[in-house]
């Protein structure tokens, strides 16, 4: 019986409910789940809450969750400011951890956390779903087993277009005060799936710019835009293979994307997260003149999209993606193998984006350690 | 508080739990939920299943689900033959019912469920999900605001390849116990869109066929298969507008396609379940030198895909569509408006069935009524 | 030498001028051409063609160039209801023949034509282009080879929207003096595609649909349309494979649409001619979990594209096609193997057109011959 | 009347002969073509060649070609090395030229052929037909009427697979004296393409690598690749605007890949050359619930695609594109208007990719000019 605490209940916090409630049933092979306390910013809708969630309790103090003994493990999904210190006090009283990524807007509280993690023992998980997804697990296994032979270069493309309204008032996302832009909003998922399918970066050259110069304040003025809305990053992988990244949340058009292209010696695979119950592979044992790219459906094959769906097909939704997450945070507890970026790796990822926001300033390449 | 019993809990059972569990979640808007009393063929089984999906029972026998005055509403997902008898016998204890369809293998049966539904003033839902995706519910909203004009022409496919393999042998289905084959066993999914989208078949003209003519048996000999793979339709719908429906479980490289053209005098739309969480669109109101199919990705503006998730293009899933089929329920239990196939409309579905098969063995138009 | 001849220098005059001047420069293989004379209804016309066109001579009456001596093969490309005078004639004095389909507006004007080239000796081609494509080409190879195993069904559609408009004035393709409508106005393209992928139709069931019931004349008044611009039919092969053959030519957003699905045993193939330098292949005997449609770009490898471009997925044009058929023409003149529809099968694909629309009239199963 | 001179008959040479066959007989408005003389290696080839290509006279002796006084413009299609004796003879000799990209391997060659050129006052044409399709070309009206709005970034890949094979032995390719590798052999085209459709590079940060470190050669050894396959370029145009520039002709499944993203402040375009008869966009203006992009497939509203086939979506072959150019190529001679590459902006081009290799070679942004 895993006890579940919950902080949060926005997006991501009813994300994270939906995945504990259905995992279980889902799985089969997960031991029951309570969902036992969640936290929101007042009592009252914290009890609202709990009560549409299906959690025992609802408190208006998120260390009352922290405190609660029948809590095993704790959801954070609030803003990343906050996630330093929930992350570490929940640590410290003795619980597993699943936060949402990233970590935290500054790298010292970020390694803070790391350290936490580090003396408590327990699992330390960050919110990368992306990377559960069967197509994304097939790809690694392909990769694996070198069917597109070696890996030789490598494209990622993240762009979504919740930014590109240039009527859009400033809000707090367009202030320094949030971070760079699109390299610490979103950049982070492209990079949880270059980790997960090939290790981590090297060295990066990194350019941002921004598609609108200002925006339109409440008192009718207008103030400069401080966050880049655009990054492009040349990358040099640990193993020696080159990429680039390539970021944009003013994107118009793109809703969700995450385009993947990886080029091997026999072959090459293109994935896209808009589309991310399927994936396109091509192969140079096909007789030359069938070659081409196959797009290849999610299946019960590819595991473990059969524990939804027992026909090829039907399709997988992004909330599914945070239940296998939870499975495997679960299998992780009770000390298995598991599919999952841990505060180690994910610091590593904030690293990178660290560095590449070092090199935009100093206009040259750097070394992410 | 509604109390729900479960018979069955193969993969469409398994799909009703989650279904179950999750609605209030997702939806916020539905009062609670408890999974109270599953039947299974033994009492072992229905115990793990009970205990797998979080009921507070599992019984050995169905009668038991029916009969426990804790349940308000009974999702019945057991194979066909075994609707008419559970569905009048759940109607009957005052029970409202969500079967999975279609409703039974004999017409007069399915009448008889019908019959049992009137007589009990009950809710009678069948488990017709593809009528629930935010693409389809909004490409209805848009045939409504006349977005296309008047609609003339409509071609539906449905196609999988679950039969496809000719070495495959024999099973229930080739039987002609099981049916007439594509017709009933998955041209009742499309005609639940046509039926959504457009209203009731008036005549049809069909043809069927037979991939494989005979497939191998345990004795080492071949039986000849007695079920059509294959059934393509000419119909023409009450409101006069021509069309076909072209169905194939022997479809090699199809796995959920179920394709959909609709035209009309100032556009068209194209939709595939394989893709469900997009549609196309051609509207004669763009420029012409900019006309073209508009790829619409499923957004929070398509209700109700932000219930799931706030931002656009990150996509639902199969067993998504079955929870907003489950809250779409509850509306209907709370004497709401809500958007469903009850056994009225199921019955014209297999009524339609019927008259394909007729027309097929008479080699002619027929009148579905 | 192959002195060339051409009436008519609209769409398709100006296609076969196109052509005849093309096809040494791309092939090598063929002999020397000389455009020698062409006609169009006046004088003047003519010399103003013959000059934009590079041939020597224009003439304002047909029969100049049929009686030219130093013309050995005559492009037909007037209206259909000219073809069986100009073709009869062309070929009793002497000329191989190169006519537009369809043949004739009226089937026994068309058989006339094939009796004239059965006398004569000569070569009598139909311009069906769209089977000498790359791809189509090579699906056929892949047909033979048995890639796909055992074809079991076949589906093809034909689309375009250049009858769509409502609001497009009554013309002579309204009428009933035009034919049937869609079925021979296009049909008979995707037909030809059945008859160089299959073979010849057996039997068919015709629907037919007018999208509009009337339209503008010029006094202002309406006149019912009397042609019908959907068919759908139901077909039957003479090798026993069912099908389905669906035509509109008022589908809005269809713009040369000829999409093909064949079934087969092992696998099965899609092509559109709206992308015709592509087709997709799906075949079983991949690994389970890396099958999927294979998107296969036309290249040197599937011949003649090596003639147009020796690199890969650069893209041949509709006007290439004409020049493979001229090239086929030229080696059919010199007796050698060549890829064509002649007037034997021409005449067999109008009296399956002719069939569908008596199956239509008569509402039943129709026997082609 | 324009006297044709060609010097090399291979892929490109036979490209260009094609184009001279046709032009007139599509565009109808440019005055005769007369193809006078070509040249090859030896004057039996060139004689064969002449005979196949319908041109007059053939030699063994380019200048032959070029002292022809009949001989008025002169198309250049030998490799690359010998654009400079050749172009700059030819404009000496007071032909105009159509010379094949790149201008020459060393930048100061280029420069000597730009001031022959200018001295010359003939017009001197390069051969980047990609920017004349009928997609680009309305691209560039779109972005001009700014029905993106002000664009404000960019990506453009160029990807193809002739150099993916490992195990292919040592080409010329491969030595350095061949030059760069993928930057001028290809990036080139994707370069002329951001000319056409935004202006000039300003500065450049380049890298490239090697899939292949080292490659067989005759004598059963291995020798040192010593170009670069892929190159991966941040720029800044002088517009201000920021993008990508991503080559790769190592890029097993791409054959002629030339995808382009624009983004603006109202919508975005996107096209690929695989499927140069087509584009996609999306724009704001449409409603919120039906925005996506749309497929836009060519068709005679989009000039001079009418000037090939009166009907939509029939497609265009990559050999139409050259005689698009071929006749703006007329017109520049005739003194016309015309969109063309000429010698100037072709030297930019190069400049450019001098430029990048600068960049990578000095790991620092370069500034073009």
């Amino acid at each position: 019986m895993v006890g579940v605490g919950l902080i949060g209940t926005g997006f991501m916090g009813k994300c994270h409910a939906m995945a504990w409630t259905s995992v279980r049933t889902v799985f089969g092979d997960v031991g029951p789940v309570r969902l036992v306390h969640l936290a929101e910013t007042s009592a009252e809708l914290a009890k609202q809450r709990a009560d549409e969630f299906s959690f025992d309790k609802g408190s208006g103090d998120w260390r009352a969750v922290i405190e609660d003994p029948s809590v095993d493990v704790v959801s954070i999904t609030t803003p990343n400011q906050f996630h330093p210190e929930m992350a570490i006090a929940a640590l410290e009283a003795g619980k597993h951890i699943w936060c949402e990524k990233p970590m935290a807007p500054a790298f010292a509280e970020a390694e803070a956390m790391l350290a936490a993690a580090r003396r408590s023992g327990k699992a330390a998980v960050l919110g990368y779903n992306y990377i559960q997804s069967p197509a994304i697990r097939h790809i690694a296994t392909l990769l694996g087993e070198g069917v597109i032979g070696k890996v030789n270069h490598l494209r990622v493309e993240m762009d979504e277009d919740f930014m590109a309204d240039p009527e859009a008032p400033f809000n707090w996302k367009h202030a320094a005060t949030s971070g760079y832009g699109a390299l610490d909003d979103f950049a982070v998922h492209p990079l949880s799936l270059v980790k997960a399918l090939f290790g981590r970066v090297a060295s990066v050259m990194c350019d941002m710019s921004r598609p609108y110069a200002d925006r339109a304040v409440a008192d009718g003025g207008r103030r400069p835009v401080e966050t880049h809305d655009i990054a492009s990053v040349l990358i040099h992988l640990d193993n020696g293979v080159s990429g680039t990244l390539l970021v944009n949340r003013s994107a118009w058009g793109r809703k969700g994307r995450i385009a993947v292209q990886i080029f091997g010696s026999k072959g090459s695979i293109l994935f896209d997260q808009e589309r991310f119950n399927e994936f396109q592979l091509y192969v140079t044992s096909d007789r030359p003149t069938e070659q081409g790219y196959r797009t290849i459906l999610a299946a019960p094959v590819h595991k473990p999209y059969d524990r939804f769906i027992p026909a090829p097909g039907h399709g997988l939704g992004f909330n599914d993606l945070k239940t296998i997450e939870c499975r495997e945070l679960i299998r992780r507890i009770e000390g298995k193998p598991a599919n999952l970026i841990e505060f180690d790796e994910g610091l590593e990822i904030e690293r990178t984006v660290h560095a590449m926001a070092r090199s935009f300033e100093e206009k040259r390449w750097v070394n992410v350690r």
